[in-house]
């Protein structure tokens, strides 16, 4: 049998009817190309938000397993609809159910996880030389309930598939033409790359450059599946997620991501005997209120001063909260500052060398910005700077890393066929 | 276990999430009374028609088998909301595709057949005290593919049900209370019959009163289901159908059917040598023009008339065809009327009573209503008259064969409860 390939199209690829014309060629391309292909899809975007709206219109709390009965159909649409497609240029699809699929979950409805795919059925399909195009997001319990993966389940469904089935590739198709050393919107410079690492691509996510649910590239990382990030509107290669460890042929930093949405909040001189983190973080838990960055120091005499950054949504809320706490705890002051970014350097290169933080700071020093806060991992640098150096800080540590001018040597016999 | 009664749901019934929550309440009512309830669904109205659509503009000619996986979430909706609804409310509901409540049909997609119903999901739902709330119209192929009954296909399913698990009643829920002894807006002293037969209720139907898909009916009296026909707006006992030959009991006739889409033709003067028949009927057969009534007498000479019904949009086109085989046929002259209506008296009790034929035509003639047509069988008499008579034609029937005051008596222990 061919090599196989796993596509999977995500909203934006099969919003209308004229989309899924678009993902009916990239298919055939691809059969044409040699490959056998077994097809993933999402709902056409806007009919999950659709069947969700009803079910909240019907009753406040939706039953689960009935929730997952009715957002399933709009995955069903899909696919029926490409299969039809296909079928009619003369390639022989099957549209398949996660039931039909043997997508086998447990029972945990509205976010169920994939326990075994009896990839038989899809093998057979296969065998018969057609294309099984399969509904993501769904699955279906050993008693014989519809679940779902929970949003953005498509992806996992893709990647388990391709698992499970030893592909040589999962193809992750979106609105972005691959992963990029920064945002093109900012760093004009910005370039794609033709891979990037597991731990590499985690970071970029968590740092708000959004192109897979991380969700789904942990669980690829966990088997191995060689998935590539493509958009099915620009042809081209996208980039490939790598798993083996190449730091010698890796550059330093591998790209530059930000997150404007920030907000800082400090309590000076707190009295060092005071257990400060839960005092703190407790009730802003309770608020449900995300903390990103955590740094804690000595401030004068024998006290501490506790910093903290907050999706800038939060940021009232968590200043009412921490009022309240500056004076539970007689500490001297609150500050806060809602107007910042932070900007992150990520690169598994940088593990083995030191000198990446003191090029980062001397740089951002050079350019006259500021850094107010400062966290660090085995591959991220992270600095919070006032908003309105976030282009310059972003572009100038684009180019003093060398990320302008160079594009990671493409190694991906896949790539031609798109 | 308590009596089981089958309730099944049309397009209007399930309109929108108002219209659900109204089924919703009919089915909590009919749990109050003590019965077991197996529901069967439509799509909402609106949503096959959008999904046929759909499927048609993808494609000119959708592959049955997607076509068949698109359609049947239209049903998968209707069952998710209303168990929802109904579990909301604190009643165990659960809905039931097709394939999870075991509708086995053959692989005739679009328009497949029920081969079998594995009940014992079914009961098993309903001895765990839970309300089946089961897709209707859709079924599962014994190779698991999902197939569709065609259009009203939901009554069968329900019907299906009904006779597998021996139900008290099967009862269709539609937008009228029951059948009527004529159409109310033209006899206004019309009334709904508490009961009707199986045969008066096909003629019934073949002339225009469509309540319930003739399929469904005739598949309830291969199994004698006991069949009711009511409003899901109006509370009421509907109208049960019955199968016992009780013709003593019955009146002579039960109701006045009409159709006013009608149109005649005469092909006058043709040779009696032609075989006049299949001359005529083939071409309009090509032509796809249905015939209703057919005609044949002797006419000057050696010459036959030849006279025919056809739907009225089909008038100018039939017209057309009959000219040229007039020409053909050496006819003598070609005359047609489409301001022409039906009018039938329907009633198994005639059967036994020759009266009834002398008992219209003479009641017509003390109107000064001419009749311009015939036909007759066993328990239907069928007559065409100037369009402008039709009013005065039923109501004078109406009233002349008893059915202005009577009410045939109610024998529906069920009716109370609705």
């Amino acid at each position: 049998m061919a090599e196989l390939i796993v596509q999977k199209f995500g909203g934006t690829s099969v919003a209308n009817l004229e989309c899924l014309r678009n993902v009916m060629r990239i298919v055939i391309e691809t059969r044409r190309q040699g490959y056998d292909v077994v097809v993933v899809l999402s709902a056409m975007s806007g009919e999950t938000d659709r069947l969700i709206n009803l079910a909240k219109t019907a009753v406040n709390e939706p039953d689960a397993r009935e929730y997952d009965a009715l957002v399933s159909i709009g995955e069903q649409c899909s696919i029926a609809l490409l299969s039809m497609m296909l079928l009619d240029q003369g390639y022989p699809a099957k549209s398949m159910t996660g039931a039909q699929a043997g997508i086998i979950t447990d029972e945990i409805h509205k976010k169920a996880h994939i326990e075994e795919i009896q990839t038989e059925v899809i093998w057979q399909e296969l065998r018969s030389g057609r294309i099984p195009v399969i509904a993501g997001f769904q699955g279906i319990t050993p008693e014989g309930d519809i679940s779902t993966l929970g949003r953005g389940g498509s992806d996992t469904t893709a990647v388990a598939i391709a698992a499970a089935m030893q592909a040589k590739e999962c193809q992750i198709f979106t609105d972005v033409d691959g992963v990029y050393t920064s945002d093109p919107r900012v760093v004009p410079q910005a370039r794609r790359m033709a891979s990037i690492t597991l731990e590499e691509m985690l970071e970029m996510a968590s740092l708000g450059a959004k192109v897979l649910q991380n969700r789904s590239v942990i669980f690829a990382g966990k088997y191995k599946v060689p998935l590539r990030v493509l958009s099915s509107f620009t042809p081209g290669p996208g980039t490939l997620i790598t798993y083996e460890d190449i730091t010698m042929e890796k550059p330093l930093v591998s790209g530059i991501a930000f997150n404007r949405s920030e907000a800082r909040l400090t309590l000076f001189g707190v009295p060092a005997t005071a257990n400060v983190p839960s005092q703190i973080l407790g009730p802003l838990a309770e608020a449900n209120i995300d903390i990103d960055m955590i740094l804690q120091n000595s401030g004068e005499g024998n006290t501490v001063n506790f910093t903290f950054t907050v999706n800038r949504e939060d940021y009232q809320q968590a200043t009412n909260i921490l009022e309240r706490i500056a004076q539970k705890l007689s500490a001297k002051e609150v500050t806060g500052d809602n107007k910042i970014a932070k900007v992150s350097i990520i690169g598994v290169g940088m593990r083995s060398h030191a000198g990446v933080a003191n090029t980062v700071f001397s740089t951002l020093a050079q350019e006259g910005i500021a850094v107010h806060l400062i966290t660090t991992s085995e591959i991220k640098i992270s600095v919070v700077v006032d908003e309105k150096y976030l282009e310059l800080a972003a572009r100038s540590l684009h180019t003093v890393f060398g990320l302008d001018n160079e594009l990671r040597e493409e190694f991906d016999p896949v790539s031609t066929l798109i």
